[in-house]
């Protein structure tokens, strides 16, 4: 599965100084079908790798599962493309004994309740409902300086977007900063299963203490997959939505966006961002509760 | 269905010379439910407003339909929130007389077909196949200098981004770099599914001799809903996936992608962007053939 990252194709590069033909690198885009039991339940456009942990990670935070345990066994079903070659493109989950088959449309189920049809807090609503973890009571702590340079972290752990430009990435922190594990994709959705899957994987579901870092916007969905997986916080690079911000304020979720050139908004359960006494009394009028000060880094 | 567009919530901003806490716009993202003759299709997170545009827009681009006489009416749906109040969430489709209601699942039409289960050249084989349009004998030329500056022209009309950072864009343009419509969504197939349903309640589907033009990356499914909606070029401010050049090379589209500071890299049936003959000659081996020279903006 490895060498389908990129792609080369060659690319007419236009600047006011003219034309000239040139090599390029593609991010891989490929549709994915997930299917559970033989069933199909879900196609995804994803960049291939990793998928054993995309699917894993996709049906943990659809709460399809909740242990690595859950599932039997992962196969690459016998999909032949023109050439007769093995597409790697359809993935059959088999799920352990006793665990039921999901619906089909598995993904319609934060999106509705019977309640109000449809609307936004009845998809916060969905989420608290079917999520096994809480990172309310999480004790995790974070220096100030240690999340603002998570974002250039995630960016050197990324092996291709430099060369194409076309890939978001997603990637797992301790507190002080390590990272634990770092996956790209086309999809945002994707490089975060991919990494969610890896921790279930892994024996790290709840994903306590730790930090997920995206390289783009913070939408529902994601704060979705964050709560899901026990993550306590979310730290992207741009911009949150309104419902992103309402499912982490709910959830007890740490939630910060636009983490670059060393600052960020913090928007919810803020408190878990520990940043110096003296500089906040330097600058700010708040109510000093807004900040830990428990662990002062300079 | 205005006023939906921000929502605003206190943030805490940190730097390193302190935290204060301040207003913050956010952009709103809300689940819609799209039904046809009553059954439920589709649930796509979108940014509130011109929801009738991104349905008509959706049905097009996923061929369920191809004329705006295709959809007799679009009415929200009598969904309740706790308050009592209309969601305007709920959008229920009425197909015209004769017009077969689609499958549950329209969005999988194009990632599968029964000749290889799953691969990329399936997706671009059904897109062939289920198109009433071919962007490949679309006349249409476009300045270098023109299209460099779409970008920044998409960027002046969004009237939301500057205030959340939040939104996608996308616009719809003459080849003389007038705009035709912008729209704005947290969800980038919802920008343009927005735009491209604008086009088809105005009768310009196909929208032969224009530009459609992203604020971000190109993926597969952009691609497809250019191509269906009969767009002749795509213009991305970011990098395109490989299934999307290779989906815009099969079907006729050209592609630029990363159109920024002046400059651009040309995917796919470049001859469309015209640039000059001089500028050429200084500094390109590659045939002249590559670019036309019919009018030369200097």
């Amino acid at each position: 599965m490895t060498g389908r990252l990129i792609a080369r194709k060659p690319v007419l590069r236009l600047t006011p100084d003219g034309a000239r033909r040139r090599p390029d690198a593609l991010a891989v885009e490929e549709p994915l079908e997930l299917r559970v039991a033989g069933r199909a339940l879900a196609v995804t456009m994803r960049t291939p790798g990793h998928d054993v942990e995309l699917a894993h990670g996709f049906l943990l935070t659809e709460g399809v599962i909740a242990h690595a345990a859950h599932v039997r066994d992962a196969r690459y079903c016998n999909s032949r493309d023109d050439n007769g070659r093995n597409t790697y493109n359809v993935l059959d989950i088999g799920l352990a004994a006793g665990m039921p088959a999901p619906d089909v449309g598995v993904e319609r189920n934060f999106y509705t309740t019977s309640s109000c049809g449809v609307c936004g807090k009845a998809s916060l609503d969905a989420v608290r409902q079917r999520t096994r973890h809480s990172p309310r009571a999480d004790p995790l702590r974070v220096a100030f300086d240690v999340l603002a340079a998570l974002p250039e972290l995630l960016r050197e752990h990324q092996r291709v977007f430099d060369r194409t430009g076309g890939l978001h990435a997603a990637g797992l922190f301790t507190a002080s900063g390590e990272a634990l594990v770092v996956r790209e994709d086309v999809g945002r959705h994707n490089a975060v299963d991919k990494v969610l899957g890896w921790a279930l994987l892994q024996g790290r579901v709840p994903a306590t203490g730790s930090v997920l870092v995206v390289s783009g916007r913070a939408s529902f969905e994601l704060v979705q997959k964050a709560v899901m997986a026990g993550v306590p916080m979310l730290a992207a690079v741009s911009a949150p939505s309104s419902l992103a911000v309402e499912l982490a304020e709910d959830t007890g979720l740490t939630l910060a966006g636009f983490v670059r050139d060393r600052s960020m908004n913090a928007y919810t359960h803020t408190d878990r961002i520990v940043t110096t006494a003296t500089t906040l009394q330097a600058s700010t009028p708040s109510p000093p509760s807004c900040i830990n000060n428990a662990t002062a880094p300079t």
